[in-house]
């Protein structure tokens, strides 16, 4: 049964080849002073950068820019992410880029108006916050995080090596995002197939939990198999509009809260994968990869029944003549040859995960129990070591 | 692929057996002049009204009520319904019962501070609205409509015995809606397989349009899987609360805006069942059921390949040694087992059509042109003599 719950999100959602112009009608809703953020510079080369400055400059809005947001945004960045939005008295944080900006930009709206140290108070004490939110806009250029359209911000910590996220509440939730498939097509194909991961394991982590007949199991499998399909033709060739907006579309309804509705969720692969991170700064996605099989070829005698449901609804392997295990385990087999169609990193020693880190990672991982088996320390240096 | 558009639902659900507490967190957000909408009291059987007026008077509200919404809503009672408003200076209209309240409740909502006569407004002239809008929130007491996270609302007009829907943009949407499956409980039967049926056929209209390989359509089967699951233990025990509130649910996204995003709709059935509604009264799902098979067995072979998918798909028939037609013609003779399991109407003459009133039914057909094959209006006559 569906247990109960609330939905909200309120997020206005830009989506197609002429999604940007829409910004012209959100930022009037705004002050003057805008902080735009960004990564790496990628949107310099793809035109992004020039297209999204010309709209900012016409409605004339006073622009700062906030670059160098990481794949992993750390903590310290985030106190310096604070500091820039407070001394621009920043109306509107705009966010450009991929899940790690759309984070860092809610992180920094729940920062500015607040203070205490935003790592502190966030991810280790894990209050809410209390302090006036400035309003996030993302423009985002890479299917993934679903980050354009929830209240999620994972933030990682140097200094003790912890990666951890913090759903706020549907208040931190961008107002706006702007899709446009397009500008996720000049991403180098490593980062496109690390996204398309990403997002199927979102789905996995919310479907992989409760035993009930429930609607959110089902759409979960309707988005797993459109990602399967699109994913198939995107990198055969990732310049197909039909496969690259599927994904992306998929992905934003993938972690918005709507599957999660009703049920209960596990969440242990990004445990296991954002601890591993915390470790290596390596690509979120690829970390999820490299611990998912040996995670769930162990919890699969203990959640038999949504193994083989999977099979069969996702894979669409044929249940006749084969025993539960047997089925089970077909399709865990086919969600392999999938991954290794895709290219994502099966193991976490490509990663730069040695032997001897692996009892920090298992100090680092959050134990959750959403699950069908609430881990062991020994069972997670056991799933970590089958990752290596 | 997906086409441009853009998405916003600000609805918030409660939704589960104690969602009706909730009503104490929405309503300090109002003023304290309520205008409590219902239907012809059946609410006051089920204990819903003497809940609902507790938590009002707790909460200091000036409550005026509105009862007798009929099933299919009249131009004359929205009149009347916005003199109530008017006369109460209404902060919020509180919708309880089933779609035709909350239609009606934002028919009323956009009308109480316009001048112009609301019929002739929106549903001959189709306006926007210009003035301000009441806040709408709805208490649910039957699933089906979906107008409870929509912008629809659906008014029937006597004298030329039109019944028109009008979709307003999303600030017509409800502010809240409270869903607890227990309170469809205790609807007669047939009014829940009509409305099982009214959610299914949501669904098949923004499925059978459009060639694409589109997330939406996947969406769409797994709630069009979902509700078939689900309606079969409902209807042999109709207390079952697992099928009840997965058909709730699934009721909600099958008509908020979700699934037809990115591709084009049908809604032919809903035209031919609506003009047979102005005619007869008849409850809504069972006109939409009394049309269907005849349209989708006429349009089925412009649509082949969708109809194949649908067979395929939503009712797992294996394609193996079957033509495109056989195959396609298989999933309709599934979709007709499934609709005589539930007992919904499949003549028009049961709900007292007669062959006479075949031509101003025809009239009365508004001809849309997102399906597989624009109708003539000889095709409309053809089919509704099929589905007599």
């Amino acid at each position: 049964m569906l247990g109960n719950f609330t939905y909200k999100n309120a997020t206005k959602l830009y989506f197609g080849e002429d999604s940007l112009n829409y910004l012209n009608e959100e930022l009037p809703k705004y002050g003057k002073n805008v902080v735009l953020i960004y990564g790496g510079g990628s949107i310099k080369k793809n035109g992004v950068y020039d297209a999204v400055m010309k709209i900012l400059a016409d409605n004339g809005k006073d622009v700062v820019e906030d670059p160098g947001v990481m794949p992993n945004p750390t903590s310290d960045k985030l106190r310096d992410g604070v500091k820039i939005a407070r001394e621009h008295k920043a109306d509107l944080l705009l966010a450009v880029g991929g899940g790690s900006c759309c984070d860092y930009a809610k992180a920094v709206s729940v920062s500015v108006n607040c203070d205490e140290d935003p790592w502190e108070k966030y991810y280790v004490r894990f209050e809410e916050p209390a302090c006036e939110i400035v309003p996030v806009g993302c423009i985002l250029t890479m299917a993934g995080t679903g980050s354009e359209m929830n209240a999620g911000a994972v933030i990682t910590d140097r200094a003790t090596k912890q990666k951890t996220g913090h759903v706020f509440g549907e208040e931190v939730m961008p107002k706006f995002s702007i899709l446009n498939p397009r500008f996720t097509m000049s991403l180098p194909k490593r980062q496109m197939v690390a996204g398309i991961y990403d997002i199927f394991n979102h789905i996995c982590e919310q479907y992989f939990s409760g035993e009930d007949d429930n609607v959110s199991d089902d759409l979960s499998e309707a988005l797993m198999k459109s990602v399967i399909r699109n994913s198939l033709v995107a990198i055969e060739d990732p310049e197909d509009y039909e496969a690259r907006s599927n994904i992306m579309w998929a992905a934003t309804w993938a972690l918005n809260t709507l599957i999660s509705r009703g049920k209960t969720t596990d969440w242990m692969v990004h445990m296991l994968g954002q601890a591993a991170g915390g470790y290596t700064d390596a690509t979120h996605g690829m970390t999820l990869a490299a611990v998912s099989l040996p995670y769930y070829k162990y919890i699969l005698p203990y959640g038999l029944q949504k193994f083989k449901r999977f099979a069969v609804e996702v894979w669409g392997i044929c249940p006749d003549g084969k025993t539960d295990e047997e089925l089970a385990n077909a399709g865990l087999a086919a969600m392999e040859a999938w991954m290794k169609k895709l290219g994502v990193t099966l193991s976490l020693s490509e990663l730069g995960v040695t032997e001897d880190m692996i009892e920090g990672i298992a100090d680092a991982t959050f134990i959750l129990e959403g699950g069908y088996k609430v881990l062991t320390r020994n069972e997670v240096v056991k799933i970590l070591k089958e990752s290596i």
